[in-house]
Formats: C-alpha cells, structure tokens, sequence
C-alpha cells in the first residue's frame, strides 16, 4: 500500500510468510554445484527500490517490516516476526518495479544498479541488527532465527512452502 | 504498478513465475485428507477485488495479465502465459488490500465476500476461457495446460517451486 498522500514511493516489498524458504545465491558452474541459503518459518521479504532512494528510507522501512503484526503464532495470534520470533529470507526483486507498456513491462523508475546494490546489503544488515537484537532480548527462547538474502543482481531460484502465504504489498 | 493519473485502483493482483506450483482447495477434515489442485510450468496470480470493482474490470484484467511478456521461454525470450503456453494458479488473497496502521494491518477498502466471491469466480472463467482459446488456436502443441484456482476464503497453503519468481505487482 502506499501512504495516502504521500509522494512516490522510493521502495516496494511484497511479503509473504513460509514454513520453509530456498534459494539459490550462486548458480552451478563448471567448478562447483548452485549454493542455496534456506530458512525455516518466517517471512520472505521481496524487495525493489526505485530512483530517488537514499539511507534514510532504510530505518523506518525495516523498523515497519520487522514489527507489524503479519505472522500467525502456533495459537493463530498474529504477532510480527521479531515476536514470534522467525526467519527472513531477503530477496532481490527488480521485477517489482515494473510498468506495463502495451505488452511489455519496462523498468525505468528502478534504481540504478550500483545505488539498488548498496541500499540492499544496508537493508539486509540492518535486518540482521534488530533481528539478532530481539532474539537477545527475548532470552534466548531456544529457536534459531536467521536472515537470509539472495544475490542482487542473479536470478532468484526460489522454493517455497506455506501454511498460507498472506501475502501483502507495503511501499515506503 | 497504478496506471498513471488514474483513480484508486479496484484490484491488485501480485504475479509469479513457477515451475510447479501446489494449493490446498479444501483442509483435511475427519472424513477426509486434505485435497489440493497442482500445475506445473506457468504463472501464479495472487488476487485482490477493492470496494468499487464491478465485472466491467475484468475483461481488461484478464486480457493484461495473460498478454503481458512475464514468462520466460527455454531460449530465455520474454514471453505472455498464454504464448509459453503456461498454465494458471489463481490464489484468491485478500491480504494484498491490506494498509497498515500502527503494527496492525486493516482491510477496509476490501470488497464485500459476497461481490469478492462474484467476481474472483468470474475472473477464473475468463481466465479459463482466454487460455482454451489460446491453446485450441495454436493447435494443441502437445503442451497440457490448465487453470487451477483456490477456493475463496480459504486458508491458501501453497507450496511453489520456481526457476525466478520474477514477481510483478498489477493494478487495475
């Protein structure tokens, strides 16, 4: 959704929530076979950031991601996924970012590749942050929750199991 | 994407490529297990009717989604699901209409269940039609393709397994 009001936005994630999630980070070559990242339950987040994106996106994007109640507890509360806690897995999306033109889509509002690489390792370690940092604050419950995150730039090899994949749009 | 300078948006539809793709249509129950509908290569298409969506959407809706080059050919050329030819999950998710408010998220600008019912029954028969058509049209090259659907209001557990989700957001 994008903020009523509010001008263009400069991000867009599409998230969904998976009992377990795949991907593949290196594609198999001559030398070695495709190396894959996977979490468990937790939430996918899809995501694409487009011209006029800077830092300052980035607190209140993953701040709002992290905290809003989208996941469903073993007991069907919906808690967010620092609370429940879970998993994320990041995922590089450019295609996100489409507009149709007849039938072609065309991606002239992307950002530029070497800014949208940037913005996503930032994003990514700023996700590991307030993850690691719930996970410690809430004592160590025993459950191991770790983000994850594709290549920017490669394909996007994905495997995903649901229990209902709830999947929303959220813009910044 | 929101058609330019255009009013808010009667529905949203999420897209994603797949190499199979696997829904649950009805939840185990104590008479029987849990039964699910499956297609192999093509597109999945998460679907969300707002307040205002009337049947005069859909025929634009469908002949966009099902023309538009999302799909990638085994030669990597760009193509429509309908030229691949692919086959169809249609995923009923009222989660996309969500706008968050606080940590909460709020579905006030969704359809009613019953006109969402309407037309999301409307719209996989469009879907079924358009895609019989294409497939009659070009011969029947062998290839065996399908529209599956899930059942509105359900719970939609989903496993997808694919080559790039190449995920695109649509609005109508």
């Amino acid at each position: 959704m994008t903020e009523k009001g509010s001008a263009a936005p400069v991000a867009r994630t599409v998230l969904q929530q998976c009992l377990q999630a795949r991907l593949q980070v290196k594609p198999a070559d001559e030398q070695s076979e495709a190396q894959f990242v996977q979490i468990e339950r937790g939430m996918v987040i899809y995501i694409c950031f487009f011209k006029g994106a800077t830092d300052d996106v980035l607190s209140k994007m993953v701040s709002t991601l992290l905290n809003l109640r989208l996941c469903e507890s073993d007991s069907g509360k919906l808690m967010s996924v620092l609370e429940l806690p879970g998993s994320l897995l990041i995922v590089p999306q450019a295609t996100l970012g489409g507009k149709s033109k007849g039938r072609a889509m065309q991606y002239h509002n992307n950002i530029s590749k070497e800014d949208g690489l940037r913005l996503y390792g930032a994003f990514v370690s700023l996700c590991e942050k307030e993850l690691t940092a719930a996970a410690a604050a809430s004592g160590g419950s025993g459950a191991e929750v770790t983000v994850k995150h594709g290549t920017y730039g490669n394909r996007q090899v994905l495997k995903l199991d649901t229990n209902g994949p709830y999947t929303h749009l959220m813009e910044f």
